[in-house]
């Protein structure tokens, strides 16, 4: 789970949420808190669309808009959602795209009515399709991918038997990473790529179904987690509440590709990402840090929020005590306003703060989960130090990043990545740490309960080409 | 011009305004106020969409929000729109579809670019062709006739040299009212549909273009009226400067309908429609009521603010004098709180009120533009009696409603139209007037300067099948 | 009335409006309505304060905030002020104190429970008081008139037998422009300074008594005008619904200095004050510019809002026909963005246009109700000519401005004055009209119904030292 | 540190925040980034004065609304306020008295210019204080103590030869718990009251001085702590950068009586009260709980977020493994939308989850700092068994609520209170937890480093009467 708000974190892009509940009951208050479990994915923008399956033609409402759920929704917003079917979504922001258009989930007309849509991921050739699709004549209101995704499927529906068949002859002409809902007047679909980059699992309450980015949310709204969307698996809920699975589109477990970062960062420690515990994978990322890179120190510690768990993984295993020594202000969000000339106040100051009882005169393993730009890493060592640590000991829980991602995680340009064309001292001595240890490449899969995963950005060497 | 937010008036769909300028100029700010100039013709909400000719590909920004100018901008928002050529739009307010996604201009991506559009009108094929296009594969995400132009210039543009050959081709599909600007990466488009419905004329300023709804725009930006594009005219401004004309699908003046509304009602009093003066069609209907209805009286006054000037024509053709019975409140606007249970406190009261001193003991000939459902006008007169008037003899500077409009005015269901299956001794009676006249069809095609008008909502006789 | 946020002209301190209804009514809404017909005496800030005379100590309620009612008043908020009498106020805004903390009616608590006030005008030793209060150990939150006002009256009603005796004996304290109204818990009371510079009234409706600025809000609400308060008196509103009066403060008429710019500019011509009709006011002013500066013409016209009576009263007594020859956008309003660089646009064309229709090759007497700096004057003449008008004649209805106000007029200083220092010749010359003439001092008070008024700004003569 | 807004928990009455910096520098910034660190204090409405003590008369600026620091405040707002000294606040929402006038800082211009003033803390003599005033013609326009204390102050002022004279002229007359931070137009003063109820410490950055609630924000502004203001001591910062203590007023240290509960929850962490770390008195009441109240268990796990210290506390002394057992959603903010009707969502799994890879199958000793309605409590024992825990220990590190809190804790009414009239059994039972500890109030005066404190929540015995 990231620090909220962290411009020097990487960022993905979003979570998604649909719910399809008996006639009569409303789904857009579930929807609402299911996505409040999901908004660390995404803070930029958040939806909620809504259907009555029984209900007349067309009379789907959908509200959207910029910022946290918090800041878009107020109850009489959330009142006016009416319908026992819907999908939601909270998204990521990065800097420019930023703008209210691309907000989801998109909802649209055609020819078989209204679709809602909210998607996970990013296609790696979302343009080709554009092009492909301009060229007989679509017009494109969005820069989102959901938008192409939504244009084939209404295209493919011309001569599918159903959705679902045409969200499955989508898939056969999409690439990269998409765990996406579907609402359409009577049915609700789930459906992952088949290399599985982002998460989506299936849950139940007294006869609602539920799709979810992670099972986290299940949990928040009181419903119990039923299985996740196998990658390539299209599942489809009916207005009896059947649900069916395609699976025509699986590939064998060897050729997946999980977005390991999920395990590392992303989700939240409380959810399951395919069956395997978030928490868990930290806690061994902790483990294999302490048997790959051990040190004598004092106390062990963990950056908020992410690190924590890692830092109990590594205390556990070295026999070195867990201790809190950071303190982070909740209360810091997407509106503060962050210092600017006045050089003696820093972001990560206001963010975060060592605790000096439990570091004064302590040798200190810090842990965070990764290193960017290393701007972060820099001032909380120094941090550290000025509460009184005689020694910094950084371990990183994911291997250093070297390469892009083309599925949806915000890594910025290689030639701001820290570690790019860096040896291992020289970051060390750029961060201020004594000592300086990534987690290895070797020990990404084992994490990961030996599930396939994709390593793309500390290897360069890609699920898809 | 409408007496602002006033819900017992009619309401009409939007105004627009498209400005091309020399390279290394700004246009937004001149849309802006040109827009201001047309805030009258809708209130509900407004954008600006602005690119540079020159610059990189898809380098459109667009602002778009509920309200009105000074609601929805603020100069930050009004700044970050930089670019030479542009269209904007206001918005009228129907309830119901009254949401975010409905505002203009939409902005597109297309085979050729992004393609902005503004449209003022109602098309009558809409449904008809946006079935069509969703049995090709068409999305829609909106439900503005804009969208329907949109996607057919779109795919027309597939088989077309230019997209004003699309344009033209467009309009060979679609039926009904549209006055359109259309802003390409290069050219700026203004057409009209064959009936010439909506007005929408040229303007100049030093080298730079103007597309706009109502010439009262031109004279807020220090443009000059260069004239109007004809009915079924395809008027393109390309990047030199030239403006080219493609009038293959003009018809014949006898067969054109123009709205006679923008003379009585729609415009502001200081534009020009088809080169003919609004002002001096309303005092021309003025005179013709004091032909065809005269009554003896001490004054005559207007309703404000359309009323005034038919008004000024009575009293100087009747002999009577004008006298300005009303105070408006200007004050009053989308945003004020109706008054609810407490009955001795109407929304025409704190809109208008009488003047004692103009009224009292008078014989008052008061005009109104129209009378829509009735409720206003029986408020009006008894104001105007309990101010000490001892006749209220009302004339009305247009004939009584009778039929629905296909063309984007908001005419009510005939069962709330006060002149529905009544006689004129009815209405009379209703609205509590001593005599009451309405102007004779047989007046508008003389007051709209004998140009072929469109009557359809007084005959029920309309251009177009 | 004013021309809304018309940098350009006079500004005034603000509108009052009291009311109190029999024991169960609310009476907020009836503020709120009553306010809206205030609403041009200021545009700054607006709030309303209510209690319930039977409910327990202390139930006042007061909301108030930046900004047209329009802006600052939801259902939500109105609905929450209960109570069956109450204080209302709208501030005008004058660049720099305008703060939250500036708004009134000022809510406080005293030794005798809360007092609720609101003021219109201006003290001249509000200064000497503050002082003279701190020395004595006085808290000052606000920098209004208001809180010296309230300060006073709670010290007096220490040695009072009643809040009207404190009132009375505060007036024996304060000197300058005051019009009052005071609600304590079980009283409503009103009051003006003994010269009467800002009007102040009493209405009635079905059994509640109401305070206000105009008599133009009572219509607004269905009240019936009653009388004006006494420059001088107190009244007081008790819970029995007796008017009782305390005229010992009254000073002979010939004493007394009504602010004549109540009757030229600031009220609205519907309006009163002190039993003349400030429409008739204006009316006579055009009809003695006719008589003093005649000229030969073929329309006259009025700058709307406050010229077009002058403008018809000048037509009646010419025999020169009145022409509308302007069209005011009534959409511009405090938040309206004004024009910057761009100079081809200026806020003057945003906000008013000439019609051709009307001036093309007259000759064009123009009436406005005054010039302070001329830069607007010089505009609307130029726009006059630019539509054609072959002469533009100015005609104003009001002395030449030459001293400041001391009793809550904004005039700004002399330097900023156009007829300070200059001739009429050189004015004329600078506004680029055909002639100039002012209306003469020796005709104010024949405008004011013969009633004693003030014409400081004009003489440099005030009633007080 | 509490867990953000959450209505089950204690209250208090905000944070304050002083600084004078040298002539030319510009405080504001840094009092926003301190208040930032206290924001846990106090959500309802915080706010900042500043002035140029180098300045001309009045240049006091002063910006505060309701909301977090993130809501009231932009850029534009922060940029406004110039100046180098000033004081911030941040004040705590309870129910009703919620309103913008009760916001802090309180300005208010005296005798001897401007005086800003921030209060934490609960005066019990203001009732009778604010008759007193008013009996002598005092206003009030808030219900704060604040106004009070600057009233008394300003009276004071005309008998002493300085302001801070006058300050503790005024702590001769308050009763109660009061930490001051006071800026006259050229000193900064800082004050508690003799019991020190709330802390209160002094900090220097670059020859800038700072008054604060709580040391952690001093390191958040990168400032260092200096020492703590004393118990009854007023300290005085003048124009030379000098500070002047004045003890006269301090009590015994046996007479003291600081909030034990700014150890146990309301502080941070990472902040130091009277020179104990409040971290470590949350160690040592986990210590004693283990020490007193063992039990035989898997994990040991803390609430979030103040309970956690305590749980590491306990796990250490008792052995047992420390465990992250709860996940928090830090999305949950002032304007999360509560679930209503909906039973299946409620407000704790919102803001709380458990991690059932942590519990499942263990048996848990639950650490929380406190109960006080029970409702929580009961749900997130449930929370656990639901994740799989075979048993729940309760151990709560302070003694049960038994008693009202008169100096600025919002302790809600007796029968609200769980502990009031049941024996520990019934408790145990009421909120299902298998065995329940509380700490013994023999153990408080330890975890506050054997300092004086109030315990009178807990036995009705407090240091004044």
């Amino acid at each position: 789970m990231s620090m909220p708000y962290d411009e020097m974190k990487l960022g993905e892009e979003c979570g998604v949420f649909g719910m399809y509940a008996p006639v009569g009951e409303n789904v857009a208050d579930s929807i609402y808190y299911g996505l409040y479990a999901l908004q660390h994915r995404g803070q930029e923008s958040c939806g909620i669309a809504v259907s009555d399956t029984e209900g007349p033609k067309g009379n789907t409402t959908c509200y959207k808009d910029m910022g946290l759920l918090n800041e878009a929704f107020s109850s009489e917003k959330l009142e006016k959602l009416k319908g026992n079917i819907g999908v939601g979504h909270v998204r990521y922001s990065t800097t420019g795209a930023s703008v209210r258009e691309n907000a989801q989930p998109l909802v649209i007309n055609y020819v078989k009515g209204v679709l809602g849509l909210a998607h996970n991921g990013n296609l790696i050739n979302a343009e080709e399709l554009r092009e492909e699709l301009a060229y007989t004549g679509a017009i494109f209101q969005t820069t989102i991918d959901s938008e192409v995704i939504a244009y084939i499927i209404a295209r493919e529906r011309l001569n599918s038997a159903s959705v679902e068949e045409a969200v499955g002859r989508c898939m056969d002409r999409i690439k990269g990473a998409y765990s996406l809902v579907i609402m359409s007047p009577r049915k609700l679909i789930g459906a992952r790529d088949p290399y599985g980059f982002r998460p989506l699992c299936i849950g139940e309450r007294d006869g609602a179904y539920i799709f979810t980015s992670e099972s986290c949310s299940l949990d928040t709204i009181g419903a119990k987690y039923v299985r996740d969307v196998e990658p390539g698996e299209v599942v489809t809920i009916d207005s009896e509440g059947h649900i069916n699975s395609d699976r025509t589109r699986c590939i064998p477990e060897c050729q997946r590709g999980r977005c390991v970062f999920e395990y590392i960062y992303f989700s939240r420690p409380d959810s399951y990402f395919d069956g395997v515990s978030v928490y868990k994978s930290r806690i061994l990322a902790g483990k294999y840090l302490a048997e790959d890179s051990p040190v004598e120190a004092d106390i062990v510690t963990g950056v908020p929020d992410s690190g924590i768990q890692a830092a109990i993984g590594y205390a556990h295993e070295s026999g070195i005590p867990y201790g809190q020594a950071f303190i982070k202000n909740s209360y810091v969000g997407r509106t503060f306003i962050k210092p600017g000339q006045e050089a003696r106040v820093s972001s990560v100051r206001v963010k975060l703060n060592a605790l000096r009882e439990v570091v004064e005169g302590k040798r200190v393993v810090m842990i965070d989960d990764s290193i960017v730009r290393g701007t972060t890493s820099d001032r909380i060592v120094r941090m550290l130090r000025e509460a009184g640590a005689t020694e910094v000991h950084v371990r990183i829980s994911s291997p250093p990043f070297l390469h892009p991602c083309y599925f949806g995680t915000d890594v910025p340009g290689e030639d701001e990545l820290l570690a790019h064309n860096r040896s291992l001292e020289e970051i060390r001595r750029i961060i201020g740490a004594d000592s300086l240890a990534y987690l290895d490449v070797s020990r990404l899969k084992a994490i990961a309960g030996n599930l396939q995963i994709c390593t793309g950005c500390f290897t360069g060497k890609y699920p898809v080409d």
